[in-house]
C-alpha cells in the first residue's frame, strides 16, 4: 500500500465570451485506489457537473467559464494498492473472449492508428514469444525508438508521427506503444495522472501519461500498466483516466478561447493509515492500478 | 410502425491456420426498434459469443473461424417506431449539460479528425443558426461537396481525406459529417445497418452508414438519424451497431488472412401485427430510431 | 524602376562536429532585376562555393561550417523593371504549349500536393473564366480562407495542411495557392526574397515568399508575381531565388546540429541612378520581376 | 555493351472534350545509351512536341488528343555501354561538393518526404561506413522491409506510406529508398523505363521504376543504379526519364478524362552491330547508364 498526497492548480485567462471546459483531472476511484480525501476549488462561482463512468472509472468535471481569471485547484490524498503479477506467469487474452468493453482497445484510434501499422508490428514484433514479455518487448522498443523532447510535438501528433519523428513526450510514447499492441490484437488503452519519482531532469512534477495493457494470469485478467517514456515509477502513478487515447482524457479540453498558464502540480509520498512510509520503487513485477 | 425483414449472407474463405471474426450484423433492440425474430446460422460448427453493449445496444458476435470456407447467414424481422420531432423545434445541447457516455462523441476520432477541421468547420458552419436546420446545413453541405464513387477509397479513408478528395461511399459521407459537426461541438456519431430504398442505381442491397446526432428538443435530447450520402430513405433503416466510427462498428473485423465474397443482403417491408404495410418514405421530420 | 538597398545578417551557433550550409541569399540576376552592387561577409574564413542556375537564375552559396559562431552578412542594392501587364489581356497557357523548363511546375511537389486537390480545386476555380483573373481570384480565396498567423506552421506544413487549418504564414499561404493553381493546370511556384513596405503589423522586415504563375500575353509569356499573404506590396519585393516549393530554396538549408538567431533584415527605397526616387506601391497591374 | 530491343503500346479512349498528354516514353540518350533506331506512331493526326532537357536527358512528348480511341505506339534499339566502378572504392560526396544541378536530389520532394525521416534514417543508417557500401545497406533494408504486392499503392503513395504498410510495387520501393538516402544527405533520384530480364511471377513486361544516387570513385562522380525492387536486372534496364520522383516522371500525365488500357511492352537482347549477343546479368558492380 503505498499513500500519495498530491495538488494541482490550473489557470486560465478566457476571452470574451466565455468558454465550456471538460476536466480530467479527479483521482479515480478503483478497487485499488482509494480516494482518502480531496478537495475541489474553482475561483469562477459556477455550476458544475462531475460525471462518474462506471466501466473506465473516469471523472469528468464540466462547466462554463465566465470570461476572466479562472484557477481550479484540486488536491487529493490516494492510496494504492496494487495487484502484483508474475510477467512470466501473464498471458494474452485470445479475441474472440475478450469482454465486450476491452474490444473497442482492439481498434484504431485517432492517435493510435493501427490500421496503419498492421504489417510494421507483424514484421517487428509477430514472432516473439506471447504473453507480458512480448508487451514488455514493444515497450522497450518504443523507448530506445523515440528520445524524449519537449515542444517536438502537437496536438495533431499521432503514433505514426512518432514512429517517424523518432521522437515526443510521454503521451506521444503511449500512443506509439498503444497503436504497435492493437496492431498485433493486444487491447492497449491511454491512462493518465500525476506521478510520484518522475524523472527531475524532465523539469516540474506534470501530469503524466502511460499505457496499460490487457493480459490474463492465473486469478483473471487485469490492464497492467506499462511506462514506455521510460521517465517515471509506474507504482507511483495516481491514476486520473482512461482512454483509447488522448482524445479522450486530456486533463482538460477547452471549447472556446483561453490562455492557459503552465500547470502547477505537486506530489509527496506520506505514510499510511498504518504510519508506515511505503515509496514507490522500480519493480519488475506485472502492476495493476485497477482491478 | 414500419415492419422490415432483411437478411444477409457473408461467405468468406479462411487461409491457415484460421482466424478471429468479430461481426456487427444483428438488428440492434431499442426502446424504436424492436426485434420481432432473428436467426443466425453459421456453416462452421463454432463456439460463439454475443454481447450487448447496454449503452450503445451494440451485439457484437465472435468466434474463431477454421480454415476453409466459411458461411454466417442472419435474417430477422424488426418493426421500427421512429421519434418523429420537429427540425424548428429542436436545438443544441450545450457540452456541460451533456450525459457523460456522450461527451466522447465529441471528441475527435480515428477517421473523424475534428481537431484538424476545427477552423475550416467554424468558418464554413459556425454563424448558421445553431440547432436542428444548422445540423441538415451541415449534410447538405457534405453531399453537395462529395460525389458517390465506388471504389475510390479504402479503409484507411478518413474525413480529411474525404474533404480533400470530394468522392467516396456512404461510409466516407458519414465521417465528414460526423467530423464537421463535432468539429463545432454538436455531437455526432457513426451507425450502421440496412438499407430499404437505397437507390438502385448503386448496385444491389447493401450495408449502408448513417449519421446520427444528438439535439434535444422539449421531450428530451435524441439521437437523429441524417444520411449524408442522399442514396437511401432514413425511415428505411435498420440500426444494428453505433460508435465513434467505422473502427467501431465494421460489420465486419477480421484478424487473420481471409477471402471475402461480395456480401449478399436482401430487405423487405411486410405487413406490421396489425396487417397493415407502412412503406419508408422521405420525410422532412426529425427522426429517431433509438430512444 | 525602382531601386531597393537591403542588407541581412544571419547568425548561428553550430555544434560539433560542425554542419555544412546552403544559402538562397544572393539578389537574383534577371533581365528585370540588376544588380547594383553586393557584398557577402563571412565570420569564418571558409571555402564557399557560389553557383548560379541559369533556368532560374538562382545564386547558391553553400560552405562547411566550422563549430562556434557563424555569422552571415550579406548586402545589395538592385533595380527592379517590373514588366507590367495588363490583366485582362493576360491568359493560361495550354499544357502542350508549356515550354519543358515550365512542365514541372505543373505537378505535384513536397508542400503543394496538388494531386490531392484536383476535385476540391477543379470544383472551387473549374468554372471561373480562364486567365490572370482566375489566378487573381484562387489568390484572394486563398487569402480569405486563410488567417495569417505566426508560429502556426512548422517545417513539415503543406498546402493540405495550410487548407485545413486555414492558417499560417507566407510560406503557407504560397504553398496553398501554388498547389490550387497546379491542380488546374496552372504553372506556378514559389519565389523568396526581401519586401519593401511589408506590414509593419507582422513585426520586423524579414524574408518573405510569394508565388509566381506562368501566363501569356501578346509579348509572350511571363512569371507573374503574387501575393496570397495579403501583407506586402508586389512592387517592392526583391527576388532571390524560385523553385517547386520550400523544400528547394529555403533561405537556410543547414545538415547538421546549429542554434539559429533570429535574422536581422533592413530594407529601403532609395533613388535611382537618375536620382528619383520610385517608391514601391500596391498596384491592380500584372508584374513579372524576372523576364 | 549491351544491346536492348522494345516496344511498347499505350491505348486510351478519350472522353470528350479531349485532354493534354504528356509521356515520357522515348530512351534517353546519354553518353552510355545510345539511341541506335526508334520509331514513333500515334493513331491521332495531332501535333505533338517533343522536347529535350539537356540537364536530365528526359525527352518530353505533348500533344492534345481529341476524343476517341489514341493508340500510341513506340518501338527503339539501345547500346548501353555501362560505366562500371568499384563499390569498394566509390564514396559519397560531401554537400558543398556537390553540382548545382545535383542538389536539388538532397531536398525533400512530393512522394519522398526526406524531412519526415531525417531522424529515423538517421537512426538506421547513421553509424554505417559512408559510400557505395551504405547505400547498398539502405537498398537491401528496404528490400527486406518491403513486399512486393500488387494494387496495394496509388498515385499518392508516398515514401512514409511504403515505410509504414511495408509493401508496394516498383515506384513504392524506389522512393522508399531515395528518401531514405536524401534523409542521411545523399542525393538520390528515380528513374524510370523498360527492363530485360524482370521476374516473370510479376506478370507480363512494364514499365520499371528505380533509383540513382550519387557517388564517386576516382573518375569522378556518377548516378548509379540500384533496384530496391530487387525484381530486376539493372545491366538489363532502359532508360527514359529521371526526375525527383514520380511527379516528375510518370510514363504518362494525362489532363482530362481517359481511360487507360494496360500497356504493351516487349523487350529482347540482341547481337549488337559487332554480332555478338550480350546478355544482361546479376553484377556486383556499381553501374552507371547516364555518364
Amino acid at each position: 500500500m503505498i499513500r500519495l498526497k498530491f495538488s494541482l492548480l490550473l489557470e486560465y485567462d478566457i476571452a470574451d465570451p466565455g468558454c465550456d471546459l471538460v476536466f480530467n483531472i479527479h483521482a479515480a476511484h478503483t478497487d485499488r485506489q482509494a480516494v482518502v480525501c480531496e478537495a475541489l476549488r474553482l475561483s469562477q462561482n459556477v455550476i458544475n457537473y462531475l460525471s462518474v463512468d462506471h466501466v473506465t472509472h473516469n471523472r469528468v468535471l464540466r462547466f462554463s467559464g465566465s470570461p476572466g481569471n479562472l484557477r481550479v485547484f484540486y488536491d487529493a490524498t490516494v492510496d494504492v494498492n496494487h495487484y502484483v503479477g508474475m510477467p512470466s506467469h501473464t498471458w494474452e487474452v485470445p479475441i474472440p473472449q475478450l469482454p465486450e468493453p476491452v474490444l473497442q482497445y482492439v481498434f484504431s484510434s485517432r492517435y493510435c492508428e493501427s490500421d496503419r501499422l498492421l504489417e510494421f508490428a507483424s514484421r517487428a514484433f509477430g514472432l516473439q514469444t506471447r504473453g507480458y514479455s512480448r508487451v514488455q518487448f514493444i515497450r522497450d522498443w518504443v523507448l530506445s525508438h523515440t528520445k524524449f523532447e519537449s515542444n517536438t510535438s502537437n496536438v495533431h501528433t499521432s503514433a505514426v508521427d512518432t514512429l517517424l519523428a523518432c521522437k515526443g513526450v510521454c503521451r506521444d510514447f503511449a500512443h506509439l506503444m498503444i497503436a504497435l499492441c492493437r496492431a498485433i490484437n493486444i487491447p492497449a488503452r491511454f491512462v493518465t495522472g500525476i506521478d510520484y519519482g518522475a524523472d527531475p531532469a524532465l523539469g516540474p512534477t506534470d501530469f503524466h501519461a502511460y499505457v496499460e495493457v490487457y493480459l490474463a494470469d492465473h486469478n483473471g485478467a487485469h490492464w497492467y500498466l506499462f511506462d514506455p517514456s521510460g521517465t517515471a515509477i509506474p507504482m507511483g502513478f495516481v491514476r486520473m483516466a482512461t482512454g483509447r487515447d488522448a482524445a479522450d482524457v486530456a486533463f482538460a479540453t477547452i471549447f472556446g478561447p483561453v490562455v492557459a498558464m503552465p500547470p502547477i502540480v505537486q506530489i509527496e509520498a506520506i505514510p499510511g493509515a498504518d504510519g508506515i512510509l511505503n515509496l514507490p520503487r522500480l519493480s519488475s513485477e506485472a502492476l495493476s492500478s485497477i482491478d
